[in-house]
C-alpha cells in the first residue's frame, strides 16, 4: 500500500522532500504545490509530477508535508487540515510550540486527520534524545551545541530584513550549549550596512545570542548545507552520579530535514486523530516495514 | 499521585531499584519480593519496607519490577500480570523478544493491564535510539559496540555453568559491532578448568563471539559496574550520502538499567492494557512531569 503526498512548498527542504519521498517504498508523490508566481518554470526535476497552485487542484492526498517557513506554518495547516488532509511540519519558533498543538490539535480532531509538528531535528528527533537523556538521568544538565552550520530558520529571518539582498546565518558552538551567530549578508543597492546589523541583531531569531553580521560581496560562495549537533548529559540514574551520554550527529541540513519529515508522515498516518509533536509518538512509527520484523531487527 | 511500585527480586539490579523509586517523586516502594530462603536477613536499607516471599503479601501494587534473571521472567511476568499488576522487566535475550511480547500480550490484556518488556539499556534505549537512527537515514548501517564493561546477563550465564564458583564477563568492543569476552572464573573445588571453559564457550551468550576464559583467584576484586556504548550510523536520508550520527554513553550500568525500569513502569501506566516494548511507547510518557511543561522544556 502506497499513500499519497504532497510537497507544499518548494525551497531548500522541499527539493529535498522530493528525494526522500522517490527513495520512500510506502509513499506516491501526488504533486507539488507552488505559488502560482512559480507555476511557469518548472524545474526539470518536476515533470513528472503535477504542480498546482493550491493542494485542493491535485485529487486525493493523504498527508502533505508543508516545506514552508516557520511563520507561514499555522495558516497553511490549519487550511490543509480543515480539507480533512494530515499535515507534517517542521516549525522551529520553540517557545510556541505548545501554542501550535493547542491550536492545530481541534482543528485536526473536528477533520478526522493528524498534525504532526515540529519535524526536523531541532525540535523534533533532538526533542526525543533529550527526552530519552533525561529519562535514563533524572537529575543533571544537558547542553545542545548545534555547528558549526548554516542555520536555515536564522538564514531566511535575515533574509527578511529590509535592506539585505542575501544572507547566510551559521551557528557557531561557544560550549555547554552556548552559540555565536555569524551572519552574512550581501546588501541591496543603497542599503545601509548598519541599520541592517542593527535590524538583524534586534530580531527574535538573533536577540538571545552574541552575533556578529559581516558583509560580503557574493553570500551564495559561501554556502555549505553541512551542519551539526552534539549534546550532552551528565547526570543522575536514581542515586549514582556521573552518568554521562553524547548524542553527535554531522548531516546535510536539508536532506536529514525532509527524510525526517517523510518519517513523521508515516508516523501520523498511524495516530489517532488530532496533533502531535515527535515526542509523543512511539519511535517504531516512524518506521517503514512489518512491525515484528523491526522488533526482532532493532530491540 | 503516587503509584505503588513493588520490587521483585533484589540482587543487582533490584538493590538500584530500590534507589530509583526513592529519588523519583511519583512512586512510593510497596515492598519487595525476596525468595524466602533471603527473609530472615533483611538488609539495612530495607528495614522500612514490607519484605515478602509473594507480592500477593504486600496489598495493592500498581506495577511490579522484575528484577529477575532474565530466563525466570516468562513465569514471574505471567503469574504477576494474572493478578492485574503491570510489570516491567529488562529481559535481554535478544532473539526472543517478539515471542516473549506475544506470550504476555494476551494475559496483559484479558487483566487489564500493562507489561512493558525488556526495558533496559540494550535492548530497551539503544533500541529506541538505533530506530531514531533508521528513520533519519533510512539506508546504511549501524554498528553498536558495547564496552568495556562487565555484561550482567553473560555474568550470570557464566556463574550458572556447573563448577564455577565466581565468574565476571567483560565486553570489549573490537570496532564495527564485534566483540570479544573475557570470562574471569573463579572455580569450586575440584572442578576441571578446561571443562569449565568449553562449557562456557559452548552456551548460548557466548558461542557467537570470540571467547577467552581466564581463571582467577578472586574475581570479586576484578569487578567494577561501569559500562559503556558507542553506536554509529551512517546512511543515506532522501539521496544524500554520508549522514553520521553517534551514541555514546559511559555509566554504571545496574544504576542505569533500573532507573530505565523505573521510567518504564511510568510509561507504562499511561499505556492501554497489553505488552510493549521501549519502542512503541512515545518517548514523552517515560518522563515525570506536567505534559506542556515537557514539551515546552525538551521540543
Amino acid at each position: 500500500m502506497q499513500y499519497r503526498i504532497a510537497i507544499v512548498g518548494y525551497g531548500n527542504i522541499g527539493r529535498f522532500a522530493l528525494e526522500a519521498v522517490e527513495a520512500a517504498d510506502d509513499f506516491v508523490l501526488t504533486g507539488v504545490v507552488r505559488r502560482t508566481a512559480s507555476l511557469d518554470r518548472i524545474p526539470p526535476e518536476l515533470q513528472d509530477y503535477p504542480v498546482a497552485g493550491s493542494i485542493n487542484e491535485l485529487g486525493k492526498v493523504d498527508v502533505a508535508l508543508l516545506c514552508v517557513p516557520s511563520r507561514a506554518v499555522p495558516e497553511y495547516a490549519r487550511e490543509i487540515l480543515s480539507a480533512g488532509v494530515n499535515t507534517v511540519d517542521s516549525y522551529d519558533i520553540h517557545g510556541e510550540l505548545v501554542r501550535l498543538k493547542k491550536e492545530l490539535d481541534p482543528v485536526a480532531r473536528e477533520h478526522n486527520c493528524v498534525s504532526v509538528i515540529s519535524a526536523g531535528w531541532d525540535p523534533g528527533t533532538d526533542s526525543m534524545i533529550r527526552g530519552i537523556f533525561e529519562f535514563m538521568a533524572p537529575h543533571g544538565l544537558t547542553h545542545t551545541n548545534f555547528g558549526p552550520g548554516m542555520s536555515m530558520g536564522h538564514t531566511v529571518a535575515a533574509k527578511a530584513i529590509p535592506g539585505v539582498k542575501n544572507a547566510l546565518a551559521m551557528t557557531i558552538p561557544a560550549g555547554a550549549g552556548v552559540h555565536r551567530r555569524m551572519v552574512y549578508v550581501e546588501l541591496e543597492q543603497g542599503a545601509e550596512f548598519d541599520r541592517v546589523a542593527e535590524a538583524i541583531k534586534a530580531d527574535p531569531y538573533f536577540r538571545v545570542d552574541a552575533t556578529t553580521v559581516i558583509p560580503v560581496h557574493r553570500v551564495e560562495r559561501l554556502i555549505d548545507t553541512g551542519h551539526g549537533v552534539m549534546m550532552e548529559r551528565k547526570g543522575v540514574s536514581g542515586k549514582t552520579h556521573n552518568q554521562r551520554f553524547r548524542y553527535e550527529m554531522r548531516v546535510n541540513n536539508p536532506a536529514l530535514t525532509a527524510q525526517i519529515m517523510v518519517a513523521a508522515a508515516r508516523a501520523g498516518l498511524r495516530q489517532k486523530p488530532g496533533c502531535y509533536t515527535m515526542l509523543e509518538i512511539p519511535v517504531i512509527d516512524y518506521l517503514y516495514g512489518e512491525r515484528d520484523e523491526l522488533l526482532n531487527r532493532l530491540v
